[in-house]
């Protein structure tokens, strides 16, 4: 998800004039809610290049509506800055010149109060053009209003992920949201579901929003597979390093191993080991490690190694989509105001459990285009298609995720060293 | 093909005790033959760190040998020398310490002479042990013996791959063999070959043998597609560079566009321009670029762009193989004593051309296990597995392969910013 | 100036407690007078490593007084957070581990406010100290005060420099404090002022603070040279870029030619050059170049090609603290509000002129300790003489110093390659 | 050292057209002497880019004639490849591109035996030459011809240091030449000798062979010193080893210790621990640590901490000077063969000894320009001054240097962080 987004919503429920805009008022409130607990200075800070800063990501959520929206919709529209399109331009080339991505954290100004005064400013822009616009010109600018919420949610994700980051830089462990004491849990055992082999659909296709990477709907051939009922939690993952998972080769992929030891990882993101006992960071402050969590913070070498260690494999986009399909999409999301995965609580016997939320779930798969696919003309082509290169495909959504923006086709990625996201592992097998 | 070589062999014939002797004989001579024309220098110069000087691979062929055949088949074994087996082991973390792999070129010693003594004591003792293994030790050794001639001719490979680089930083563009004229050669026309969607066994089973990545054999379904007829020619690769594929980012993958930038590239490996005409380095010495050759020395981001720019793409690896399974092996190889990607000669209407030999072809597809992969165990576990990633396949062979090492289920690998090997572009299509 | 300050102030006039305490007040509410232009964004950023976030400063300088006097005269003092003596100290490897100084802009808390009280805290608590302290202690801990009020001074002058980087980094050229007009002028012709060969003393003695590099006091033998009236003019560099200086090899020292084409240096630092035009970036905001203006912002290299091409040499720093010997400090300074070099406004003729404020000057010395040069016992020790390796002394001060802190002996001192001080050039030549 | 040479001998002895032939033949046979124990493959390695390949040094050498002596003198001269002045000119700007310098061990034509052929080619032509220039032409051309002589000597140096960094790198340990035993050895006391304040000539003058960096002649200040009488000891820096020296930052100069920590250093280049015993790599192989030997390759960083340790300091090079000024040119040079710094074999009462031979010693001097110092025109201008920067300067020769190469006023310079040469520590300290 590295800011991508969607060339053409393949297709799009068009709700009323009325629903979109409170749509809009909705997703643009939640942006700010999750800010509310932040000091200026947070909004400032870039902690690595893959990091932007919160209010970069306030501005260029902005930036997206102006430039695929109003821009085009409102002859003569001003931005509120000439310079705005040049700072919050993401990776559009066909946008022309834009800021260094890795030099976000340098740009003290536009201050935080100016990047609201710039939300405001395009918000009512916005409403003011919804509240004009007729039906067939709202028919018209339909896909790209609701692309504009997903890529909104998107950076709402990016939002606090960028921000664990940052805070876990600082000695001081600042805290962003305290959270509640969690009942006692204890984990049930790991079982494995079944399907048998054949010819499925995958992807999207018909009504309701979709990313352009989710299509062309396709069929696939699948060997006959098995899925682990739940995510590896904390503890398994704990055997798996105190059994030298870090210290052998053999487990683990050529590149991987060349990270282990020039990255020196000896466990997870935002581990650490303190008189004997793992902690770790997480949103609401340096914790003890809870063993019936999942594990999460994992890159693909480390989920990788995980399931050659286990004797069992990660699974394959396709596996997951396919069992996916069925189950409904509850769980551990950004609304449960968690901000961290969460153990699982009930029993799950023969089912599969923890599909959504918690952790983005490690596939083996490639990111690479479906049978077919063709990103679309324009600036809209270059979100997805480009970085089908070199990174891994995810599933699932998080506990940062919006449950409004998951679905069973949705094709996250990252680099296989990625490890700043809520990642985690559920394995796969043969029969 | 980094150095990768064999788990188990699935399955290998097992021919009779003279004809190994004498396959081996052949295979270990053809090493020395491709380094006739080399001076005493040339082994030893390592010119970036995927490269590996020519006295190194002469002596790593051997170290194989020693080390999973003549330790295990002889008791009491000794190495010509103690430290050869720390300086000529690749990447086998199995096997010990070993010396680092881009200081490869800092060893003077053992000399070339040295080299050729450790490759004389390895045969002497390879020979007297196979004149004395009876039938059924035979039948045990046999696959591992076999591996290593696979082994030993992908060396040679690299060796030719290897040694044009190194002589490519040569500004006095040394001559590694001279080549005849060229007949006079014109460009067939580009056509499609259609191939229909349906269920498709891919992979290797039964009699002869092959790497353990090209199994276990497996069914995918393929949407109907199509093939060119050949490869992508010079000429058109020029049309590509003429109109600014090397200025439009809009061409490229993302990290594809970062290369560019970063390397400055302009056109492929080896490619430079002088008084506004483009030459190229080949193991014959400085030559103007010939339209009529395949395109050569491009990287995976370099094919896919071009096959972006033409309205195309690069065909997956299980459409490769389908399309390849009836096409006989024949083609440009190193036994041609090209050492050079060669024109089409005759007319190719309505079928393939060019499938084996030439240049390896990229594919769309990154290099993944098949659906039921498992490496075996110890050492041969290491050979293909761990490269699983981050990496794209190849198919086809090329002008420095053998003959009798390739075949329509054959896995060549490298990472997406390789051009140092002999790489080109076929396209594919929808139908 | 690398944050070095003084080991022991070699003699120090002990004021009165009242004006100790006055003095304190004085410096103390300078930075904070500097830092109200600012928003509490700009307080954040770290544009390089060698910059340090405001924030960090304003806390560094009470960090200062807390370690080397608070905790030293008050038994069992608590400082405001247990952890600010690891995010404060600068480099002192006798206190013990520190926050690393690239990350120094990756930390979002303490937030501004905090580091005011943090301020506060640090105010009450010295003034609260120096009012109770009988004359003995006042005499022992004089020393140490005094050292602290040059020590902040010191982070006075690169807070503005340090500033100054991080707001040019940005697009929209963020004005630090706006400046009033400038008259008209001209620049009065370059002479050169001679002095005679000897034994002259060289370095602090006596009454008035001194850091400890200022000494010992000791005989160095001259020949007669020449120093230049002024300083070089912006006017005057423009003519060596425009004569080619900075495409020309052989003007240049060997590691400053391979910096000019590594960093791809055309002209000094924040020069741009628009539609032909030079501008550069000022605490003012975007200026065209005044050609009368001092040249400011060059590296030690440019500093030394330019007085090749100009056909003359940098001063050694003891021709050059010999000739100011006599020379008023006056000057421009912080004081003066221009926070920007000053076009000489009188006409110097046979004098020297611009010896203080404006910019520091490049000696050709390397910084190295004088004869008989000891650091002091404990931390202090490492305040200077660790830093004597492969840096240039500079002399005189410049526009973000203040006029209290400069003095003839005064060393300041700089890497080679360093450009984001205030620095400039004063030739000087053999007779 | 790094291959500088004169610019403009100030003065040289003219000889005899007969011992003109002579030495020019004595010297260019030593190089070839120095080379007789290399095996080919020796001569192509560049370990790192400060080393370069025999071969190169042996070429290098011969251009340097072939460039300053032959195409000056002779109308038409051609060289033997026209490419050969692209390949070994080494830095000189004036003379145009060149090849890249951490490039060439990349470059294995041409070969040994070419080389050689070309060094046999500029003897004729040189020796020719000198047979037929009548005194006039003699006499002009007699400075560059003596500049040529010690250019050699100084890469016959640079050929073993280099030589001796590739065979560290080889696991097998090559012996360069063996060596017989030396006889027991014990180490006199270190004593210190005086030296009175006064103003001392410094520099080269009048009759005899200088660098161009050696003057000019002119007068310094000192005040009363003490030179230790001989070098560091093994044993000695052994304490400072085990007495923490490598852990304890206060020793160190600041980027001194940044470079302790980010290279690992644990002991001088080429030491290493077994079993609890130091050895180290030297010419005749690996040997145990002799603690009455001089200790060697330290860095200055190493040098600097060690005097601090040891309550002294290093020497400027001008107290060296002034030390050396009587001491006869004796001491263990290349001529002695044993490629090696030797214990110190007699007791030296109230002397000084070891101040030639044996290993470079560090100064506390940056190396700059003296007082009045202008580089020659042309490319001869590029020898010595544009390096004078981030340099120090070193005095007296080592086990590797010709005797008849070194002098009282003879600078040899290399930056702080360099170990490879023959370096070693004299102290000093105030009286």
């Amino acid at each position: 998800m590295t800011e991508s987004i969607q060339a053409r919503p393949l297709n799009a429920n068009v709700p009323s004039k009325t629903s979109f805009m409170e749509r809009y008022q909705d997703i643009r409130r939640f942006s700010e809610y999750l800010c509310e607990p932040l000091v200026t200075e947070d909004y400032v800070v870039q902690s690595m290049p893959d990091v932007s800063p919160t209010k970069w990501h306030l501005a260029h959520v902005s930036w997206f509506f102006e430039t695929f929206l109003l821009f085009p919709a409102i002859p003569g529209y001003q931005s509120l800055h000439p310079q705005y399109a040049y700072l919050f331009n993401s990776y559009y080339n066909t946008l022309g010149e834009r800021h260094c991505r890795p030099n976000r954290g340098l740009i003290s100004r536009p201050t935080v109060k100016e990047t609201y005064e710039y939300r405001k400013y395009v918000d009512e822009q916005v409403l003011s053009l919804l509240a004009t616009l007729d039906e067939q010109r709202l028919l018209e600018f339909a896909p790209i209003i609701t692309l504009g919420f997903h890529h909104e949610q998107q950076h709402q994700e990016l939002m606090l992920t960028d921000l664990k980051h940052v805070l876990s830089c600082n000695p001081l462990y600042p805290v962003y949201r305290e959270r509640s004491a969690i009942n006692e849990s204890h984990v049930s055992p790991l079982e494995w579901v079944s399907f048998p082999e054949g010819i499925y659909w995958i992807g999207h296709e018909g009504e309701g929003f979709a990313f352009d990477n989710e299509g062309p709907r396709h069929r696939e051939f699948l060997q006959s597979f098995q899925l682990a009922s739940r995510l590896i939690t904390n503890g398994e993952y704990l055997e798996f390093i105190e059994d030298g998972g870090y210290q052998n080769p053999l487990l683990w992929l050529s590149e991987g191993w060349s990270t282990v030891r020039a990255e020196e990882w000896q466990a997870p993101l935002y581990w650490e080991k303190r008189d004997g006992q793992w902690w770790t960071m997480t949103l609401s402050g340096l914790r003890e490690i809870d063993k019936a969590e999942p594990v999460c913070h994992v890159s693909y070498y480390e989920a990788d190694a995980y399931a050659r260690w286990a004797d069992a494999r990660l699974p394959t986009e396709a596996e997951w989509e396919v069992a996916a399909q069925d189950v409904p999409i509850e769980g551990n999301f950004v609304e449960n105001g968690l901000y961290h995965p969460a153990p699982l609580s009930t029993s799950s016997t023969g089912k599969l459990a923890q599909m959504y939320g918690d952790v983005w779930e490690w596939t083996q798969s490639s990111y690479s285009p479906y049978p077919g696919f063709r990103p679309g003309p324009g600036a809209i082509g270059e979100y997805n298609g480009k970085f089908m290169c070199n990174q891994y495909v995810l599933r699932g959504g998080s506990c940062a995720t919006s449950m409004t923006h998951i679905r069973s086709m949705y094709r996250n990625f990252f680099p296989a060293n990625a490890q700043w996201q809520f990642m985690g592992i559920r394995l796969a097998r043969e029969v």
